[in-house]
Protein backbone atom coordinates (compact mmCIF):
# COMPACT_ATOMS: atom_id res chain seq x y z
CA UNK A 1 0.00 0.00 0.00
CA UNK A 2 0.85 3.34 -0.83
CA UNK A 3 1.10 6.17 1.90
CA UNK A 4 -0.28 8.96 0.46
CA UNK A 5 -2.05 13.06 1.26
CA UNK A 6 -4.98 13.38 0.74
CA UNK A 7 -4.89 17.23 -1.23
CA UNK A 8 -8.42 17.87 -2.87
CA UNK A 9 -11.06 16.44 -4.84
CA UNK A 10 -12.62 15.48 -8.10
CA UNK A 11 -16.20 15.89 -9.19
CA UNK A 12 -17.12 14.03 -12.37
CA UNK A 13 -19.69 12.33 -14.83
CA UNK A 14 -19.59 8.42 -14.27
CA UNK A 15 -21.79 6.64 -16.24
CA UNK A 16 -21.10 3.19 -14.10
CA UNK A 17 -23.32 2.31 -11.27
CA UNK A 18 -20.62 0.60 -8.93
CA UNK A 19 -18.86 3.80 -8.67
CA UNK A 20 -22.23 6.00 -8.04
CA UNK A 21 -21.98 7.98 -4.56
CA UNK A 22 -18.50 7.11 -4.64
CA UNK A 23 -16.09 10.12 -2.79
CA UNK A 24 -13.60 10.61 -5.28
CA UNK A 25 -10.15 11.59 -3.84
CA UNK A 26 -7.20 13.37 -5.52
CA UNK A 27 -4.16 12.20 -3.27
CA UNK A 28 -0.62 12.15 -3.61
CA UNK A 29 1.83 9.45 -2.28
CA UNK A 30 4.66 10.88 0.42
CA UNK A 31 7.61 9.71 2.21
CA UNK A 32 7.50 8.47 6.17
CA UNK A 33 7.47 12.32 7.11
CA UNK A 34 3.86 13.15 5.54
CA UNK A 35 5.60 14.56 2.57
CA UNK A 36 4.36 14.48 -0.85
CA UNK A 37 6.99 12.83 -3.20
CA UNK A 38 4.70 11.70 -5.72
CA UNK A 39 2.07 12.86 -8.86
CA UNK A 40 -1.14 13.27 -8.29
CA UNK A 41 -3.91 10.68 -8.50
CA UNK A 42 -7.55 9.94 -7.92
CA UNK A 43 -8.25 7.15 -4.97
CA UNK A 44 -12.19 5.90 -4.21
CA UNK A 45 -12.50 6.87 -0.26
CA UNK A 46 -14.21 4.24 1.51
CA UNK A 47 -13.02 5.29 5.26
CA UNK A 48 -14.05 9.09 5.66
CA UNK A 49 -11.18 11.04 4.90
CA UNK A 50 -10.63 14.00 3.81
CA UNK A 51 -8.12 16.85 2.36
CA UNK A 52 -4.67 17.15 4.85
CA UNK A 53 -5.86 13.45 5.91
CA UNK A 54 -2.66 10.78 5.81
CA UNK A 55 -3.73 7.87 4.24
CA UNK A 56 -2.98 4.25 2.52
CA UNK A 57 -4.11 3.72 -0.79
CA UNK A 58 -4.25 0.08 -2.25
CA UNK A 59 -4.12 0.22 -5.56
CA UNK A 60 -4.75 -2.15 -8.63
CA UNK A 61 -7.44 -5.01 -8.76
CA UNK A 62 -6.92 -5.26 -4.88
CA UNK A 63 -8.37 -1.90 -5.06
CA UNK A 64 -11.80 -3.70 -6.04
CA UNK A 65 -11.77 -6.05 -2.83
CA UNK A 66 -13.28 -3.27 -0.01
CA UNK A 67 -17.13 -3.84 0.85
CA UNK A 68 -17.59 -0.47 -0.79
CA UNK A 69 -15.81 -1.53 -4.18
CA UNK A 70 -16.63 -5.10 -4.95
CA UNK A 71 -16.30 -5.43 -9.04
CA UNK A 72 -15.93 -1.67 -10.03
CA UNK A 73 -13.88 -0.51 -12.49
CA UNK A 74 -11.63 1.30 -9.84
CA UNK A 75 -7.40 0.70 -9.82
CA UNK A 76 -6.77 2.86 -6.36
CA UNK A 77 -8.58 3.11 -3.11
CA UNK A 78 -8.20 4.79 0.16
CA UNK A 79 -8.41 1.50 2.76
CA UNK A 80 -7.07 3.51 6.15
CA UNK A 81 -6.07 6.91 7.66
CA UNK A 82 -2.55 6.51 8.96
CA UNK A 83 -2.39 7.54 12.79
CA UNK A 84 1.32 7.36 13.13
CA UNK A 85 4.25 6.31 11.34
CA UNK A 86 7.17 4.91 13.28
CA UNK A 87 10.76 4.66 12.14
CA UNK A 88 13.19 2.05 14.10
CA UNK A 89 11.36 3.22 17.35
CA UNK A 90 11.15 6.98 15.97
CA UNK A 91 7.79 8.66 15.34
CA UNK A 92 8.28 10.21 12.23
CA UNK A 93 4.52 10.91 11.63
CA UNK A 94 1.29 11.29 13.98
CA UNK A 95 -1.87 12.19 13.09
CA UNK A 96 -3.34 15.35 14.91
CA UNK B 1 -7.71 6.65 -11.32
CA UNK B 2 -5.30 8.71 -13.48
CA UNK B 3 -6.48 12.47 -14.32
CA UNK B 4 -5.77 12.51 -18.23
CA UNK B 5 -6.31 14.64 -21.11
CA UNK B 6 -8.01 13.25 -24.52
CA UNK B 7 -5.47 14.16 -27.47
CA UNK B 8 -6.52 11.86 -30.22
CA UNK B 9 -7.59 8.59 -31.11
CA UNK B 10 -6.92 5.85 -33.42
CA UNK B 11 -8.31 3.44 -35.95
CA UNK B 12 -7.00 -0.37 -35.49
CA UNK B 13 -7.71 -3.18 -36.86
CA UNK B 14 -8.50 -5.62 -33.81
CA UNK B 15 -9.40 -9.40 -34.41
CA UNK B 16 -10.77 -9.83 -30.35
CA UNK B 17 -14.71 -9.24 -31.05
CA UNK B 18 -14.86 -7.66 -27.11
CA UNK B 19 -13.11 -5.01 -29.19
CA UNK B 20 -15.16 -4.59 -31.86
CA UNK B 21 -16.84 -0.78 -31.89
CA UNK B 22 -15.56 0.68 -29.13
CA UNK B 23 -13.63 4.06 -29.83
CA UNK B 24 -10.00 4.24 -28.51
CA UNK B 25 -8.47 7.33 -27.47
CA UNK B 26 -5.44 8.76 -26.94
CA UNK B 27 -5.13 10.51 -23.49
CA UNK B 28 -1.88 11.59 -21.50
CA UNK B 29 -1.61 11.77 -17.83
CA UNK B 30 -2.10 15.25 -16.15
CA UNK B 31 -1.54 17.81 -12.96
CA UNK B 32 -4.53 18.99 -11.28
CA UNK B 33 -4.61 22.08 -13.35
CA UNK B 34 -4.86 19.72 -16.65
CA UNK B 35 -1.51 20.17 -18.11
CA UNK B 36 -0.06 16.87 -19.60
CA UNK B 37 2.71 15.33 -17.75
CA UNK B 38 2.92 11.95 -18.97
CA UNK B 39 3.38 9.99 -22.20
CA UNK B 40 0.22 9.01 -24.86
CA UNK B 41 -1.08 5.57 -24.52
CA UNK B 42 -4.17 4.19 -25.32
CA UNK B 43 -7.79 4.05 -23.16
CA UNK B 44 -11.51 2.68 -24.43
CA UNK B 45 -13.88 5.28 -24.08
CA UNK B 46 -16.52 4.17 -22.29
CA UNK B 47 -18.26 7.82 -21.61
CA UNK B 48 -19.08 9.80 -24.96
CA UNK B 49 -15.51 11.83 -23.92
CA UNK B 50 -13.44 13.21 -27.32
CA UNK B 51 -10.41 15.85 -27.58
CA UNK B 52 -10.29 18.22 -25.26
CA UNK B 53 -11.76 16.60 -22.59
CA UNK B 54 -10.18 15.77 -18.86
CA UNK B 55 -11.05 12.46 -17.94
CA UNK B 56 -10.38 9.61 -15.16
CA UNK B 57 -8.74 6.72 -16.59
CA UNK B 58 -9.24 3.51 -14.81
CA UNK B 59 -6.11 1.14 -15.77
CA UNK B 60 -5.06 -2.96 -15.06
CA UNK B 61 -7.53 -5.39 -14.41
CA UNK B 62 -10.25 -3.10 -13.63
CA UNK B 63 -10.23 -1.63 -16.72
CA UNK B 64 -12.56 -5.20 -17.56
CA UNK B 65 -15.13 -4.20 -14.82
CA UNK B 66 -17.25 -1.82 -16.70
CA UNK B 67 -20.21 -3.18 -18.22
CA UNK B 68 -18.63 -1.67 -21.91
CA UNK B 69 -15.83 -3.47 -21.23
CA UNK B 70 -16.36 -7.35 -19.33
CA UNK B 71 -13.55 -9.56 -20.47
CA UNK B 72 -12.11 -7.59 -23.12
CA UNK B 73 -8.63 -7.87 -23.14
CA UNK B 74 -8.58 -4.11 -22.54
CA UNK B 75 -5.30 -2.53 -19.62
CA UNK B 76 -7.25 1.20 -19.57
CA UNK B 77 -10.58 2.41 -19.83
CA UNK B 78 -12.24 5.91 -19.58
CA UNK B 79 -14.73 5.76 -16.90
CA UNK B 80 -15.81 9.50 -16.57
CA UNK B 81 -15.20 13.03 -17.75
CA UNK B 82 -14.08 15.57 -14.78
CA UNK B 83 -16.39 18.03 -14.30
CA UNK B 84 -13.83 20.09 -11.72
CA UNK B 85 -10.89 19.39 -9.61
CA UNK B 86 -10.44 21.38 -6.18
CA UNK B 87 -7.18 21.53 -4.03
CA UNK B 88 -8.29 23.05 -0.48
CA UNK B 89 -11.10 24.70 -0.97
CA UNK B 90 -9.42 26.39 -4.20
CA UNK B 91 -10.99 25.27 -7.68
CA UNK B 92 -7.60 24.35 -9.94
CA UNK B 93 -9.95 22.63 -13.10
CA UNK B 94 -13.32 23.45 -14.35
CA UNK B 95 -14.84 22.10 -17.51
CA UNK B 96 -16.01 24.54 -20.25
CA UNK C 1 -2.81 0.03 -23.91
CA UNK C 2 0.44 1.12 -25.67
CA UNK C 3 1.21 2.35 -28.88
CA UNK C 4 4.45 0.17 -29.90
CA UNK C 5 6.90 -0.74 -32.78
CA UNK C 6 7.59 -4.21 -33.19
CA UNK C 7 11.03 -4.41 -33.28
CA UNK C 8 12.02 -8.13 -33.37
CA UNK C 9 10.97 -11.90 -32.48
CA UNK C 10 12.68 -14.18 -30.13
CA UNK C 11 13.01 -17.79 -29.85
CA UNK C 12 12.66 -19.13 -26.32
CA UNK C 13 12.32 -22.79 -25.05
CA UNK C 14 9.25 -22.49 -23.09
CA UNK C 15 7.63 -25.30 -20.87
CA UNK C 16 4.29 -24.00 -20.56
CA UNK C 17 1.87 -25.62 -23.00
CA UNK C 18 -0.50 -22.68 -23.15
CA UNK C 19 2.60 -20.78 -24.73
CA UNK C 20 2.83 -23.57 -27.52
CA UNK C 21 3.10 -22.07 -31.08
CA UNK C 22 2.84 -18.38 -30.09
CA UNK C 23 4.53 -15.68 -31.75
CA UNK C 24 7.31 -13.63 -29.22
CA UNK C 25 8.07 -10.41 -30.36
CA UNK C 26 9.66 -7.67 -29.13
CA UNK C 27 8.28 -4.35 -28.97
CA UNK C 28 8.81 -1.00 -27.56
CA UNK C 29 6.86 1.68 -26.94
CA UNK C 30 6.62 4.85 -28.79
CA UNK C 31 4.87 8.72 -29.16
CA UNK C 32 2.52 9.53 -31.02
CA UNK C 33 4.33 9.50 -34.59
CA UNK C 34 5.94 5.84 -34.17
CA UNK C 35 8.81 7.00 -32.63
CA UNK C 36 10.24 4.77 -30.25
CA UNK C 37 10.19 6.17 -26.69
CA UNK C 38 10.53 2.91 -24.38
CA UNK C 39 12.52 -0.19 -23.42
CA UNK C 40 12.45 -3.71 -25.50
CA UNK C 41 10.06 -6.10 -23.94
CA UNK C 42 8.26 -9.21 -25.50
CA UNK C 43 4.62 -9.20 -26.58
CA UNK C 44 2.57 -12.42 -27.49
CA UNK C 45 1.29 -11.75 -31.05
CA UNK C 46 -2.15 -12.64 -31.50
CA UNK C 47 -2.85 -10.35 -35.00
CA UNK C 48 -0.20 -11.41 -37.52
CA UNK C 49 1.69 -8.58 -36.75
CA UNK C 50 5.68 -8.03 -37.95
CA UNK C 51 8.89 -6.03 -37.41
CA UNK C 52 8.01 -2.63 -38.81
CA UNK C 53 4.20 -2.33 -37.63
CA UNK C 54 2.54 -0.15 -35.44
CA UNK C 55 0.37 -2.12 -32.55
CA UNK C 56 -1.57 -1.77 -29.64
CA UNK C 57 -0.17 -3.79 -27.10
CA UNK C 58 -2.26 -5.02 -23.67
CA UNK C 59 -0.29 -5.13 -21.01
CA UNK C 60 -1.14 -6.74 -16.92
CA UNK C 61 -3.71 -9.42 -16.70
CA UNK C 62 -5.87 -8.57 -19.32
CA UNK C 63 -3.02 -9.58 -21.72
CA UNK C 64 -4.93 -13.31 -20.87
CA UNK C 65 -8.44 -11.96 -22.03
CA UNK C 66 -7.39 -12.71 -26.02
CA UNK C 67 -9.20 -15.91 -27.20
CA UNK C 68 -5.72 -17.10 -27.66
CA UNK C 69 -4.30 -16.35 -24.40
CA UNK C 70 -6.51 -17.38 -22.17
CA UNK C 71 -5.22 -18.68 -19.11
CA UNK C 72 -1.69 -18.59 -20.66
CA UNK C 73 1.21 -17.06 -18.47
CA UNK C 74 1.60 -14.06 -20.36
CA UNK C 75 1.84 -10.38 -18.79
CA UNK C 76 1.83 -8.55 -23.17
CA UNK C 77 -0.09 -9.27 -25.85
CA UNK C 78 -0.46 -7.45 -29.13
CA UNK C 79 -4.35 -7.26 -29.50
CA UNK C 80 -4.25 -4.74 -33.31
CA UNK C 81 -2.21 -3.48 -36.27
CA UNK C 82 -2.42 0.73 -35.53
CA UNK C 83 -4.34 1.88 -39.50
CA UNK C 84 -3.48 5.63 -38.00
CA UNK C 85 -3.45 7.98 -35.22
CA UNK C 86 -5.08 11.42 -35.13
CA UNK C 87 -3.88 14.31 -32.86
CA UNK C 88 -6.55 17.43 -32.87
CA UNK C 89 -7.82 16.30 -36.45
CA UNK C 90 -4.30 16.15 -38.12
CA UNK C 91 -3.11 12.60 -38.99
CA UNK C 92 0.22 11.85 -37.41
CA UNK C 93 0.79 8.19 -37.99
CA UNK C 94 -0.82 6.05 -41.21
CA UNK C 95 0.30 2.86 -41.98
CA UNK C 96 1.80 2.67 -45.06
CA UNK D 1 9.04 -10.14 -5.77
CA UNK D 2 11.36 -7.24 -4.69
CA UNK D 3 13.94 -7.59 -2.43
CA UNK D 4 13.28 -5.19 0.66
CA UNK D 5 14.10 -4.08 3.95
CA UNK D 6 11.69 -3.54 6.84
CA UNK D 7 12.27 -0.41 8.31
CA UNK D 8 9.38 0.82 9.85
CA UNK D 9 5.45 0.33 11.03
CA UNK D 10 2.34 2.28 11.02
CA UNK D 11 -0.51 2.42 12.90
CA UNK D 12 -3.71 3.03 10.74
CA UNK D 13 -7.68 3.22 11.18
CA UNK D 14 -8.72 0.75 8.84
CA UNK D 15 -12.40 -0.14 8.32
CA UNK D 16 -12.30 -3.41 6.33
CA UNK D 17 -11.96 -6.41 8.83
CA UNK D 18 -10.03 -8.73 5.90
CA UNK D 19 -7.27 -6.50 7.21
CA UNK D 20 -7.92 -6.46 11.03
CA UNK D 21 -5.01 -7.92 13.29
CA UNK D 22 -2.74 -7.52 10.36
CA UNK D 23 0.82 -6.19 11.19
CA UNK D 24 1.83 -3.33 8.65
CA UNK D 25 5.52 -2.65 7.97
CA UNK D 26 6.87 -0.18 6.49
CA UNK D 27 9.47 -1.42 3.66
CA UNK D 28 12.00 -0.03 0.79
CA UNK D 29 13.35 -2.26 -2.10
CA UNK D 30 17.06 -2.51 -1.76
CA UNK D 31 19.95 -4.24 -4.22
CA UNK D 32 21.49 -7.52 -3.54
CA UNK D 33 23.67 -6.21 -0.63
CA UNK D 34 20.51 -5.34 1.12
CA UNK D 35 21.08 -1.59 0.55
CA UNK D 36 17.92 0.45 0.26
CA UNK D 37 17.22 1.78 -3.36
CA UNK D 38 13.96 2.79 -3.40
CA UNK D 39 11.06 4.75 -1.94
CA UNK D 40 9.04 3.73 1.24
CA UNK D 41 5.67 1.54 1.17
CA UNK D 42 3.17 -0.18 3.24
CA UNK D 43 3.49 -4.36 3.06
CA UNK D 44 0.82 -6.87 5.24
CA UNK D 45 3.16 -8.95 7.54
CA UNK D 46 2.34 -12.60 7.16
CA UNK D 47 5.75 -14.63 8.46
CA UNK D 48 6.41 -12.44 11.75
CA UNK D 49 9.27 -10.18 10.54
CA UNK D 50 10.38 -6.82 11.64
CA UNK D 51 12.35 -4.05 11.81
CA UNK D 52 15.84 -4.81 10.06
CA UNK D 53 14.56 -7.85 8.38
CA UNK D 54 15.52 -8.42 4.47
CA UNK D 55 12.41 -9.57 3.45
CA UNK D 56 10.19 -10.92 0.04
CA UNK D 57 7.56 -8.71 -0.85
CA UNK D 58 4.81 -10.09 -3.48
CA UNK D 59 2.76 -6.82 -4.92
CA UNK D 60 -0.29 -6.47 -7.09
CA UNK D 61 -3.46 -9.30 -6.84
CA UNK D 62 -1.14 -12.21 -6.30
CA UNK D 63 -0.79 -10.20 -2.35
CA UNK D 64 -3.98 -11.62 -1.85
CA UNK D 65 -3.00 -15.57 -2.10
CA UNK D 66 -1.77 -16.19 1.27
CA UNK D 67 -3.68 -17.63 3.45
CA UNK D 68 -3.67 -14.69 5.98
CA UNK D 69 -4.46 -12.41 2.89
CA UNK D 70 -7.45 -13.80 1.16
CA UNK D 71 -9.77 -11.61 -0.69
CA UNK D 72 -7.91 -8.80 1.76
CA UNK D 73 -7.76 -5.08 -0.55
CA UNK D 74 -3.84 -5.23 -0.22
CA UNK D 75 -1.45 -4.98 -2.96
CA UNK D 76 1.74 -5.55 -1.15
CA UNK D 77 2.68 -8.45 1.08
CA UNK D 78 5.70 -9.96 2.69
CA UNK D 79 5.82 -13.68 1.78
CA UNK D 80 9.55 -14.81 3.41
CA UNK D 81 12.78 -13.67 5.20
CA UNK D 82 15.61 -13.99 3.08
CA UNK D 83 18.25 -15.75 4.62
CA UNK D 84 20.95 -14.95 2.43
CA UNK D 85 21.65 -13.66 -1.37
CA UNK D 86 24.01 -15.47 -3.45
CA UNK D 87 25.83 -13.92 -6.94
CA UNK D 88 27.72 -16.13 -9.21
CA UNK D 89 28.74 -18.59 -6.32
CA UNK D 90 29.12 -15.24 -4.18
CA UNK D 91 26.77 -14.61 -0.98
CA UNK D 92 26.09 -11.03 -1.08
CA UNK D 93 24.08 -10.79 2.11
CA UNK D 94 23.64 -13.18 4.75
CA UNK D 95 20.81 -12.46 7.65
CA UNK D 96 23.00 -11.72 11.30
CA UNK E 1 6.99 -10.52 -20.74
CA UNK E 2 10.84 -8.89 -19.89
CA UNK E 3 13.90 -10.06 -21.11
CA UNK E 4 15.98 -10.50 -18.23
CA UNK E 5 19.79 -12.24 -16.86
CA UNK E 6 19.58 -14.46 -14.00
CA UNK E 7 22.41 -13.48 -11.76
CA UNK E 8 22.08 -15.34 -8.57
CA UNK E 9 19.79 -17.03 -5.88
CA UNK E 10 17.96 -16.26 -2.51
CA UNK E 11 17.58 -18.75 0.26
CA UNK E 12 14.16 -17.37 2.06
CA UNK E 13 12.35 -18.51 4.55
CA UNK E 14 8.63 -18.67 3.53
CA UNK E 15 5.96 -19.93 5.13
CA UNK E 16 3.49 -20.00 2.68
CA UNK E 17 2.91 -24.03 1.17
CA UNK E 18 2.45 -22.89 -2.48
CA UNK E 19 5.74 -21.45 -2.62
CA UNK E 20 7.92 -24.46 -1.12
CA UNK E 21 10.41 -26.40 -3.29
CA UNK E 22 10.41 -23.94 -5.57
CA UNK E 23 13.57 -22.45 -6.72
CA UNK E 24 14.06 -18.11 -6.26
CA UNK E 25 16.09 -16.64 -8.55
CA UNK E 26 17.71 -12.86 -9.29
CA UNK E 27 17.03 -11.61 -12.27
CA UNK E 28 17.83 -8.56 -13.90
CA UNK E 29 16.34 -7.00 -16.92
CA UNK E 30 18.40 -6.43 -20.27
CA UNK E 31 18.37 -5.16 -23.68
CA UNK E 32 17.75 -6.81 -26.70
CA UNK E 33 21.79 -7.76 -26.41
CA UNK E 34 21.41 -9.15 -22.90
CA UNK E 35 23.05 -6.48 -21.41
CA UNK E 36 21.48 -5.40 -17.85
CA UNK E 37 19.62 -2.38 -17.46
CA UNK E 38 17.15 -2.97 -14.52
CA UNK E 39 17.47 -3.67 -10.87
CA UNK E 40 17.46 -6.49 -9.15
CA UNK E 41 14.23 -8.92 -8.48
CA UNK E 42 13.62 -12.34 -7.34
CA UNK E 43 11.43 -14.85 -9.89
CA UNK E 44 10.05 -17.97 -9.66
CA UNK E 45 11.79 -20.74 -11.72
CA UNK E 46 9.74 -23.02 -13.37
CA UNK E 47 11.66 -24.27 -16.38
CA UNK E 48 15.33 -25.17 -15.18
CA UNK E 49 17.07 -22.18 -15.27
CA UNK E 50 20.61 -20.94 -13.67
CA UNK E 51 22.87 -18.44 -13.60
CA UNK E 52 23.98 -16.60 -16.68
CA UNK E 53 20.45 -17.57 -18.50
CA UNK E 54 18.87 -15.19 -20.41
CA UNK E 55 15.28 -15.56 -19.37
CA UNK E 56 11.83 -14.81 -20.03
CA UNK E 57 9.98 -13.25 -17.38
CA UNK E 58 5.79 -12.96 -16.65
CA UNK E 59 5.02 -10.32 -13.61
CA UNK E 60 2.10 -9.44 -12.85
CA UNK E 61 -1.04 -11.85 -11.82
CA UNK E 62 -0.32 -13.63 -14.68
CA UNK E 63 2.90 -15.25 -12.89
CA UNK E 64 0.38 -17.71 -11.13
CA UNK E 65 -0.78 -19.33 -14.43
CA UNK E 66 2.05 -21.42 -14.77
CA UNK E 67 1.37 -25.11 -13.96
CA UNK E 68 3.77 -24.93 -11.31
CA UNK E 69 2.81 -21.62 -9.21
CA UNK E 70 -1.26 -21.82 -9.64
CA UNK E 71 -2.89 -19.97 -6.84
CA UNK E 72 0.65 -19.04 -5.40
CA UNK E 73 1.16 -15.62 -3.96
CA UNK E 74 4.08 -14.56 -7.10
CA UNK E 75 4.66 -12.00 -8.90
CA UNK E 76 7.39 -12.80 -11.06
CA UNK E 77 7.88 -16.23 -12.78
CA UNK E 78 10.35 -17.31 -15.07
CA UNK E 79 8.55 -19.07 -18.20
CA UNK E 80 11.25 -19.46 -20.89
CA UNK E 81 15.10 -19.77 -21.52
CA UNK E 82 15.73 -17.56 -24.28
CA UNK E 83 17.67 -19.26 -27.26
CA UNK E 84 17.98 -16.11 -29.35
CA UNK E 85 16.79 -12.48 -30.39
CA UNK E 86 16.61 -11.16 -33.79
CA UNK E 87 16.03 -7.69 -34.63
CA UNK E 88 15.31 -7.09 -38.37
CA UNK E 89 17.15 -10.22 -39.29
CA UNK E 90 20.22 -9.60 -37.43
CA UNK E 91 20.93 -12.13 -34.04
CA UNK E 92 21.51 -9.75 -31.40
CA UNK E 93 21.93 -12.73 -28.87
CA UNK E 94 22.30 -16.40 -29.15
CA UNK E 95 22.62 -18.67 -26.42
CA UNK E 96 25.88 -20.74 -26.27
Amino acid sequence: MKIALVIGSTISTIKDEAMHGRKLLIVRDTDTAGKVTGEPYVAVDTVGSGTGDLVLVTDGSSARFTTQTTNAPVDAVIVGVIDSLEMSGKVTYRKE
